[in-house]
């Protein structure tokens, strides 16, 4: 069975499977990443509280940020001015852009939809704008990521008769995205649709594999439907995707769907969860989530986790991260982003490791284990 | 003459002056202080925004951090439970704590003083307290600082009849701390006061000098008066305090200020400025003050200041930080605060290096053309 897939700026490899979890490498023009692999969201082109340095201290291999937010403020074009999203950004290594889709759509009544494309209503100022396949592939190819998304419609999971409907438009609009795609060697995955449907993700992975992109989103999931539901989709989907691209479930970020994910063949996550859970005072460990918070953490002198490798989690202790937290100091959501993006990446980095040396399943159990058991 | 001082746990050696400017180095039991230097300001145990792995990226030397507001939060006792204030703020270097005095007379109507100490309500839950000479340094002992301050009592700085009194006071006040001191090895530095008036200040320095103090600081400028009566009042101090001691000029950081306090003498300097300025969107260069939420940058590809080394400068264009600004993003804050304290640390030691060269007045002199001339 062919395990790679190549272009002149994009290789996947998998270089090994245990069960149908796969470790593989992406290779892309700003450098490689080693697959499965978490990435951080910049949403606004900087991942929050966070510099890229520190990024870099925590081995994050490719960030992910949004091209809504980047066309609405900064705008495309100065960003392209301004040498593109790495240069603007101060990231080197890969990123990946979103098609824009995911957020028009969670606009509600500010966005209305047709064949053509979406019309939708700024959440800064109110101006109108439109989205199309054919403006995502304009704006992205602005912004410079590696990895670019189709431009596609992302609705409520349960509804059958919408979700039938849009997925119909993500099918035609993927087809257009292809056509208009850049010729500047940006890779371009598909995302597929369909609800908590079985049939209609069937359809839409088989639809899209026809296609032949490089690689694959799951998309519209995560969105509200059970953990249950999530993992059936994720099995449907991937038992037809061609196994040598690679596979990225789109918005999921909690250590336990990370490990469901990557069982399921999975190769790709990204979610805002790490960041904006240390905005809320919340460390993710893998025994569990903690809030720092609480006035238990006050005298604590213990780290986070005492097994955790993080800068966080070597220097400092809870009843410093408590204080910072109530004394309302910004150090606190940069120190907790630090340790939550820590997490899982290594996560990521201990699946992958676990998958080369066939103890997937075993590791799989521990973790399980750990993260039901609580501190 | 005497150009050395040394106690158990302190040494002051000054090693060079090239007009009544001097560079020297401060030992402490957490290391070495090159001075003249500046010291930023962790007023609730956090430089706001930065992590100290970045500032001691930054080179910084030593810290200030507040006595007033970690004895209200988190308590000087826990911070000895957690192993004093380096452990529990994860910063090995030099750190200084001031008295209490300064915050708890800025409250205002919250306070009440007499010959005891002060009462005083806490701004945070309303509480009443009182600080006394005793109390400070049972306080100041907890928390652990390399060097800590006499309390004293900092009044408006053109009331001659209330700096009297205060003067007074505040002499005393000084015995009690003498007095009071910590048998732990931690450093005491008077501090005089007296307004704007040169026979008070004068009076102040020869009374404290009397009392042997291992530093001194000046108080009471920097809060209101015009900078020529602040260099004045320098002036008579300096010329008063013993040479071998270190002089420090409390709450002073702006470039100019650093530049004309260094030519009077003065050894160390500390200021909220550079992080507040960051927090307000402003750069503080060596060619003027600049703004960056103005429009003006939104397309800037350039950096704050193209000839400085600081990670942001060398990393980040204008265009990216006025984004960051209009975005609401936490990381302008952390960009701005390295560029600023960067600023700060390298003016500093640039000029020890004039001193150490016997080139401070053509430093000066360019320092403050470029200063006035502006971008």
């Amino acid at each position: 069975m062919e395990k790679t897939t190549k272009t002149n700026t994009f290789t996947f490899d998998v270089f090994a499977k245990d069960g149908s979890a796969r470790a593989g490498r992406i290779i892309t023009p700003h450098g490689n990443v080693e697959t499965p692999v978490f990435m951080p969201v910049g949403t606004q082109a900087s991942v929050k509280a966070l510099t890229p340095a520190q990024l870099h201290e925590l081995q994050v291999q490719i960030l992910l940020s949004n091209t809504y937010h980047l066309y609405l403020r900064p705008g495309e074009d100065t960003i392209a001015s301004c040498g593109g999203l790495h240069t603007f950004m101060n990231w080197q290594k890969p990123i990946l852009t979103d098609s824009g889709g995911y957020q028009v759509f969670s606009l509600g009544k500010l966005r209305k939809i047709d064949e053509e494309g979406v019309w939708f209503t700024s959440h800064i100022d109110g101006s109108k704008h439109q989205f199309t396949p054919e403006i995502s592939m304009q704006i992205q190819e602005k912004l410079g990521a590696d990895i670019i998304m189709a431009f596609d419609e992302c609705p409520p999971p349960h509804d059958k008769t919408y979700n039938i409907e849009a997925m119909h438009r993500t099918h035609l609009w993927a087809e257009r995205c292809l056509k208009a795609k850049p010729k500047n060697g940006q890779t371009l995955f598909g995302i597929v649709q369909g609800g908590i449907f079985p049939d209609l993700r069937e359809a839409s992975a088989q639809y899209l594999a026809n296609l032949n992109f490089p690689g694959y989103a799951i998309g519209g999931l995560s969105v509200g439907e059970s953990k249950r539901d999530m993992l059936a989709m994720i099995k449907v989907v991937n038992a037809i995707l061609p196994e040598n691209k690679p596979r990225y479930l789109m918005g999921v970020g909690t250590p336990e769907d990370l490990i469901e994910g990557i069982a399921q063949g999975v190769d790709m996550f990204d979610c805002v969860l790490p960041t904006r859970l240390a905005r809320h005072h919340a460390a993710q460990t893998l025994r569990g989530r903690i809030n720092l918070a609480n006035a238990a953490n006050s005298q604590n002198e213990r780290p986070i986790d005492p097994d955790c490798g993080c800068y966080t989690c070597q220097n400092f202790s809870r009843a410093y991260l408590k204080h910072l937290i109530s004394a309302r100091e910004m150090l606190a959501a940069t120190l907790l982003s630090i340790h939550n993006i820590h997490t899982l990446v290594k996560l990521a980095e201990r699946l992958r490791q676990s998958i080369l040396e066939k103890q997937f399943d075993l590791v799989c159990q521990e973790l399980r284990a750990s993260l039901q058991q609580g501190e």
